[in-house]
């Protein structure tokens, strides 16, 4: 069988059920935003993201240092959704023989840019030759308390919430392949939240913080996202498509697909959580950003989306998967 | 300046200028064999590697389970020539559409067989489509000492051994290529040595234990290897090459070739490394591998070759670099 008839979410499955567990210090194996085990003194966190020339990015939409900046904040991102604090990074950088040593360097300092303003250091890599350009990176880091976030704890009865607006990045993406011209302001804002996401380190803090258990990062769609959190808590969700907080300017600038690029889009790399009532709301007055209620955890299985009427929502496509 | 012109090496010395230190936990940073920074009660390592399809295996000479077991195995090796233990793995798997699901999971038990051979768990990763298969591996672990091998702790004076016998994983390539015929056995070996490298854990905590202070595992080349050491250390070698341990079966297979083999072959995966003659004593007594001293540690720069009259000795190539 091609692993583009099993696709990716059932690879994973696969090599999940293959690693087995087996090692008494690991909290949390494969299939979560990161691994976690018990260090000596505090819970561990390990994570790796690849970012592949032609798959993840183009040079045409996305200058080096963005690569670098991107590559890094995806995985810095699988951290916060964990409620850590990262800490260490290696780079294993695949390049040409025709890549430019001046592109390299920009999109190390691209890295370098965010892992400072992250307190992250870069510790190591692996230099190979390849006929692409591909980067993966691993980070490291750890947990403050005794808890972290995971996918799989999510209960029937909770709230579904997010941190920030959703959307933006998507749309950014259509602005930087030239699909659609918008005036100065909004052009710049859009392509920014494309090449520039933010990993929300402190609102995972934040969260475990006020008692959540359950989080995951927006990167492949939040209805797809969702649904991980579905499938690894055994449960259902109900997600009421008019609740989300679109971004503004996608609103105005992308009207009739705004909700879509939203729900779908992926890349936003916020945080998107599930919690009592009571948790959400002291959630909602802790954060600097806006914390949005969107949805239920149901005793069902998958997502469900409905408008404001409680009647299905129908939505082309959940989300990214890579086969 | 295309990376090409650069040259690997001279690659990683620019990213490492560029990612400086600033971490005081951060003992080893870019440029050895692992990282290494203090944790709570040890020193933690981390190294990654990558495995091209194309670059670092064929899978027309290399069976998908072996790939697998190499790919494990030379991140196993890096933490060996850190005279650490290894303790967790991610994979970060690039497939192509076209990927075989069996062959992926071939690959995983090959890796899985290794890892539980020398207790490592696998505790996530990351899968993404790309047009060509490549493997990402991170390991880490932990130093069960507050001592650990290092490149740049080579000093004048030190004699320069090396465990078991070169020359085996370079011929075997040439086997599998069909370059040469062999009778079933050597064949076999030969095959194995190239298919099955073997991370020497054990070896690299014995010499810390006694007293070493200086080692790399030999990955790209004996001479390559040994010339990273005295760059880090800022010392030269004289290498006497009779006195190479070449192995048997390279010998009497490869004849005038096998010294080449053994040079400048790589992918050996034996530890080099450098130390008083009387600690290089203790060492043979205690391993139970053979332990053999092929030259000395001088106050030059670079490595240099010598027969055993003591003239220079030329080498075609010193081993491998990527660029």
């Amino acid at each position: 069988m091609k692993v583009s008839e099993l696709g990716e979410f059932g690879l994973i499955d696969l090599l999940a059920k293959m690693a087995g567990g087996g090692d008494e210090r690991l909290l949390i194996g494969i299939g979560d935003d990161a691994a976690a085990w018990q260090g000596d003194d505090s819970i561990q966190l390990a994570s790796v993201d690849s970012f592949v020339e032609g798959v993840h990015f183009t040079p045409e939409t996305t200058p080096w240092q963005e690569v670098g900046w991107k590559a890094l904040a995806v995985n810095l991102s699988d951290i916060a959704a964990m409620g850590g604090i990262p800490r260490y990074a290696l780079v294993a950088l695949s390049l040409t023989d025709d890549s430019e040593v001046e592109d390299v360097a920009a999109l190390y300092s691209g890295m370098l840019k965010l892992a400072k303003q992250y307190g992250v250091t870069i510790v190591g890599g692996d230099i190979s030759r390849a006929p692409l350009v591909a980067i993966a990176i691993t980070i490291l880091g750890s947990s403050p308390t005794q808890k972290i976030l995971t996918r799989s704890s999510a209960q029937a009865g909770e709230i579904v919430a997010v941190t920030g607006q959703l959307g933006a990045a998507a749309a950014g993406l259509e602005v930087l392949k030239g699909q659609r011209r918008l005036d100065p302001e909004a052009d710049t804002r859009l392509k920014n939240a494309f090449l520039h996401p933010t990993p929300h380190i402190a609102e995972g803090l934040l969260l475990v913080d006020q008692g959540v258990k359950t989080a995951i990062d927006i990167s492949d769609g939040l209805v797809a996202d969702l649904n991980q959190i579905c499938k690894a808590s055994q449960v259902g969700a109900r997600l009421e498509v008019e609740r989300v907080p679109v971004e503004p300017t996608v609103k105005t600038a992308f009207s009739e697909r705004a909700l879509e690029l939203a729900l779908s889009g992926g890349e936003d790399y916020e945080l998107l959580f599930t919690a009592s009532a009571e948790i959400v709301d002291k959630v909602k007055k802790a954060a600097s950003c806006p914390v949005t209620a969107i949805g239920e955890i149901t005793a069902g299985k998958g997502v469900t989306l409905v408008d404001k009427e409680g009647n299905p929502f129908k939505l082309a496509k959940a989300g990214w998967e890579h086969f």
